[in-house]
């Protein structure tokens, strides 16, 4: 019966996913002593602990509740210590507290994760079918709500390393400069602007692909012509603001920007630090601290940071839609930690395959020399992170995903090389507060035509 | 010669509309003992003297010393005294201890003013013709900026009262729901949906009157069609949804507003009090604490609690260009502190003159009935206060005025009974942080097609 | 009928005691203009008005509530308004939010002094006998409490000048050096040590004149031999402390200290400012800002500086029970505003006839030589404000008067020129926590035989 | 040769003492998980692995670098990060993030440990015989010191794991009322008051055995007769003062006590929990959470709480040299860890042979019936912690051991069952800020006679 082979292949598949997706959080953490796993350097980072427990109870509190009615919890205390935000699953632990968790151990963690993965995958195999499509789905959310955890992980971890005087370095140094660098092929197009001719256009997710509620629905905006810059800033880009004394002049920020460069003494990115004398910067990422090459992506900016910078440049950010709109010309390339030293299961794939063919020919001839727009830094655009027209909020917990969150926020667009493929997607929203900074987010110019 | 008599003409209707404005923030200040002058109950307030003297040095920073080579200040320490944000005039004393200048005194304060009454007067009627037209311009935003205080000053002093534990009466309670109401002939339009067709259309200041470089650049925008309330949400519902349980039900709010209720125990609007025993409301204005009037639109509101409010309801907030394209169906009514039992010089001036006549016949028609739109209370929009398409900032510390201010605020729409009349316009954009509660601000709602 | 006579007598000397020390307050107050009258600058400092009106409440709450059953309040809400921190009397407004108080008005609180002055007044002329005794010492006691308000008015409008950029001046010139300098008459004296031989003494009050309870009871110790400084550390001295690096030395300072002055930046003590080029002092009082002269003594210290500088010098304070013994050698010396250009009821008595006469000869003879030990600053000692043996406080609210705050302070001794001369005596003790920088307060050395 | 004979003996009984002490803070941090190690729960507690560590760095800094000319750090970037608050070593790591300190791994801090175990071991047995008397010295504070931080080890750790809303527990719950009870034998002597005559007497540490600094010089004072409670105040004791209101009552309290009753929302000591319904109260310890006994001695209280305590029962809490004088009637008792489960070097030992042996016959007749003085809990006194008369800080890093921090910290003796023996000592001061409430910290109560 061939419907049931196909079913059962779609049931496989689901489950290979899954156990992917579950095995790459793993892999990521193992690679971390457990005296890391507990560090929690700021409210808005977690402990790796945290996040591999918060992401099995997500399938705890969202799939095992659901379709097994019968299902007795690994720990009844793990509802309350890993939900994160949702209000209607119940009361919380504290977030800034989540560092005080020394309980349950590392060890018991794991444990719960190949609990989850065995309940899980169990469900994927059995669940009668009139219940598959709906499984399907939450699942699908649970392994995309996993892979944006990996990125935050490592993003957390990073942060959370910095606060060590003694910079420890997470991986080894072997390719500091393949990791966040330009692309090797794309260095050779010439710095430019790409000029793009707007008007009335759509922007939002449409069709049968997966997409976040947030980026839809699909709508019609209108779009003056405008420029994009064929490249993403640089190290050596930025480093000439701030020799140009772009932490020292006010009329360069945004009012709270200016607020928190001098309540906070910013004078350079978060993770740059002067080598004294002579005005060398060096960077620290999880590969420790090194001397920054300034034909590489700047990273770690705030909005502030990325908006003073562009008004220094005498050019701006380009707000969502321009980034979206302009996107079709430039091919989806997930780069998940490419040059980290891991073999991951999904990393360096082929993620074009993803792409909608929508793009017309024409267009595509015309607007090739785009660079860097997906997988190689976040891009931070200028526009608030609001809801598009006819959005609603879905029923049930799962609805507090990402609509709550639609206020003092900004938009970013295409990936890092730290976000997962699966997140590599021209309508993908990833939101931050303006002066956030411990992130991989750097910045592409646009202009006025 | 006419043309001298018309430059005389426009010269001394300049010295008429600046010295209006003068007194009328002098009449507004005096109706309050000294004591009162010295209030600063918040750092995001400020004294009445302090906006007395702040409105007079800014002619000083930005007329006098431009226009007057040999000017000499009034008093040498006000500009580091005065100055309010304008980074490039140079360093300031530090905002939220304003209500520590017990000096200059009050006596001080007018003496200052009625020496910059003189200076810009005398400069007004004798300035050479070539740097006129100049002159007017920034005298004209001296006014304008003057009457912005005006309306600050009432809000700040209606905080800084509530602070005392006697709830002190500003003005007399003769009108108290005359001044919030709404107009009397709108109540009696029945309260229900204006449909709006939208589709390509143009928003943002354009043409010759006064505008400030944030309604402009007049643009192109899509809207899709939509509902908008024809009256401003009132006391009654937002009772309604207090006895709901509004301030009890995260699900309701925004991430952040939420977080705002629960650390500022949140449980009604900041001059909001319950009488015991029952469930009836007072509220505090400047006419003292009095019981709430159900029909009157409700003020006084966030923007966290606003969008709360209209999520409860299962409709939205207007963007605030669904609300600009609307209002072409309102008329243009200033209520400057009406029922307030001020004789001031412009109280109640008809500003329909200001209309730009562009309401094509059949919209007028069609839309009828939208009631309370304009000098009624604020309307928080769906908008973050972000800068239009093609949007720059002057040159020169003016051009601090509204651009840096382009984060994390949230734009308003219509103007209050507080809101001097020469601000009730159509695309004039107020802003102002979601958490802020202080203001003269409400809501209307809007629904999707 | 002689009996009626004497106490006719002592009743009118209690009024003209009562009356001349609200004269007092009232006088210093209108130095300054009612702006001044609104100035906290912080929770530990009250605004003048605030002063004005909680000496007066003091009389309603334990003086006129007490023997007046009829008494009807100025106004009901002073009670909330102007309770400093009497628990047993009721709530109160928030001490931080003292300067909110714009309302009643400086004309109203003066009014209310009036009415207070009449009510006193009137019961201490005409109460029934037998209650006399204890309502003359209820006033008695609110005479020294409102005495010592007035130094803490002058103290506490000193701190709040002191916030205004311009530092405008309180008080004329003419005198800022008599005011704080030491006396004329013993600057001729050497700077020496004086031996004292301790053993087993007695300290705290005893006998008839007035005295708080903290003074006592009077209560055996056994003092160690000791030497004690003839004069008090001068400006001069204390500049040598920061010219040779005191606030850049951690080893001289307590550990909270240096705590305190890296989170708060000393530098200096809190009114002093260093002029540019070179390194002369500028100190700011209420005569302004003027150069300091060295032969000064040292005031405006916290204890921690106090303490770093004794370190420094490689002596040690005196403990309060060494300064009390060595006291019994220095005659009695009220020097209430000195020099302030006041012509004040009480200034410049002559208080040594309060003295207990028990001073043996030889003792005197031999110590003869001790400067400035009262009335000139308070004196920090090395005593934690803690009970003497056998202390209890007072039945009712009374007795919270000084027992609840004996928990982290330290004790000062001696009096300053803003001291008023009632509260001169060898058996006072005041206390400030040991970080308090804005009263009066210098230093005495001593050290070990 | 005998004189050899008798230095081996000396030194090898060194290093036994040496090495027992090392053995015992590992054999107490290893019945945690690693991930307990971690946690900071305040700043004022510090991680396991901090304590590991630092007592390691202290040889390191004070023994090693001094005797060992040669001496290689284990790793440099240690003396930076566990220095604890010696300010003539140099710079440290902030206090508040040594729970950011993932790095080193708890592996490399055991590794650290049995470096020092060695290179300490070696110099103890190699030195040349000129040295050894210094050596002997230091190595002897080294031991002291390291058990102090044994004893805060536990009192931190059970912080730490408070914070989890788990309450786990860290040993066996077998002998809760044995670790905290009162000794079975004191419990059969009835409560009731030993009077003292006082008089001329001397206080602090004389001879030849072992005492920090801060325990003298000796000297004299003079105490007026006293009473001194039989026993220590117990938890029904304490629980009846709740019952009765204790914290709702602000005239009990000192005026900085009820400032954090209201502040921090105190209504029972840190680590209870009213069990509900009814009246019973369950508290946490590092045996879990379990119902608490009410004739064990109360403890886990602020100063606050103790002294408003006292002032409910109508007596008091007794002076330092009170409870010294008295403490000459009690036998020493060491009790470290009785009823842990722990089979630990020293736990048990009998340290009365460390009696200076000066009780006189008949006061140790007449007062017998002390209980509980010693390695139960300590006994908050009414005395702040200053220095004795004539108490100089010794030379070098060394004299910041206890000098500095003789500011606004009270006094407490006797000594807790988590106090190593080596520190139950009649003349030892412990001390701690008022609000301290994470101690193992109790009170017995004096009266005036």
């Amino acid at each position: 019966m061939p419907l049931d082979l196909a079913e059962q292949s779609s049931r496989e598949q689901l489950q290979t996913t899954f156990i992917s997706c579950r095995k790459t959080s793993l892999a990521l953490a193992t690679r971390f002593p457990v005296e890391d796993w507990m560090l929690q350097s700021m409210p808005d980072a977690s402990p790796i602990k945290w996040h591999l427990a918060h992401t099995s109870w997500f399938y705890e509190a969202f799939v095992l509740e659901k379709f097994k009615p019968d299902y007795t919890p690994f720990d009844p205390s793990f509802n309350f210590l890993f939900n994160s935000y949702y209000e209607q699953i119940g009361e919380r632990h504290p977030r800034p507290a989540r560092g005080m968790l020394s309980r349950p151990t590392a060890e018991q963690v794991v444990d719960y994760r190949a609990h989850i993965d065995r309940a899980v995958s169990a469900l994927i195999l059995d669940l009668p079918e009139a219940q598959f499509a709906d499984l399907a789905d939450l699942v699908q959310l649970g392994c995309v709500h996993e892979e944006q955890h990996q990125e935050l992980l490592l993003t957390d971890i990073q942060h959370g390393l910095f606060q060590n005087p003694m910079r420890p370095a997470a991986f080894d140094r072997e390719s500091l400069s393949g990791e966040r660098g330009a692309e090797t092929s794309e260095t050779e197009v010439a710095r430019s602007w790409r000029h793009f001719d707007g008007g009335l256009t759509e922007v939002g997710h449409k069709g049968a692909g997966f997409a976040f509620d947030n980026e839809g629905p699909h709508h019609k905006i209108y779009l003056a012509p405008f420029y994009l810059a064929s490249h993403l800033s640089t190290i050596g880009d930025y480093a000439d603001f701030i020799a140009d004394g772009g932490y020292s002049t006010p009329t360069l920020w945004l009012s709270d920007g200016w607020a928190r460069v001098q309540s906070e003494n910013w004078c350079a990115p978060l993770y740059w630090r002067r080598e004294e004398p002579g005005d060398n910067w060096t960077g620290f990422s999880l590969f420790g601290e090194a001397p920054l090459e300034k034909e590489a992506p700047v990273w770690g900016l705030s909005y502030y940071e990325a908006a003073a910078f562009a008004e220094w440049t005498g050019y701006r950010l380009p707000t969502e839609f321009e980034w979206e709109y302009a996107s079709q010309c430039a091919p989806l390339t997930g780069q998940f930690l490419r040059g980290a030293g891991f073999s991951l299961p999904r990393a360096g794939e082929d993620v074009s395959s993803r792409d909608s063919g929508t793009i017309p020919a024409d267009v595509h001839r015309r607007y090739t020399g785009l660079c860097g727009m997906f997988g190689s830094v976040w891009q931070w655009t200028a526009s608030p992170y609001v809801a598009y027209p006819g959005f609603r909020t879905a029923a049930g917990a799962v609805g507090e995903y990402n609509g709550k969150f639609m206020s003092s926020q900004m938009v970013l667009r295409g990936g890092s090389s730290a976000t997962p493929n699966g997140h590599i997607r021209r309508t993908y929203r990833n939101f931050f507060p303006p002066h956030a900074r411990w992130q991989f987010a750097g910045l592409r110019l646009a202009r006025d035509v």
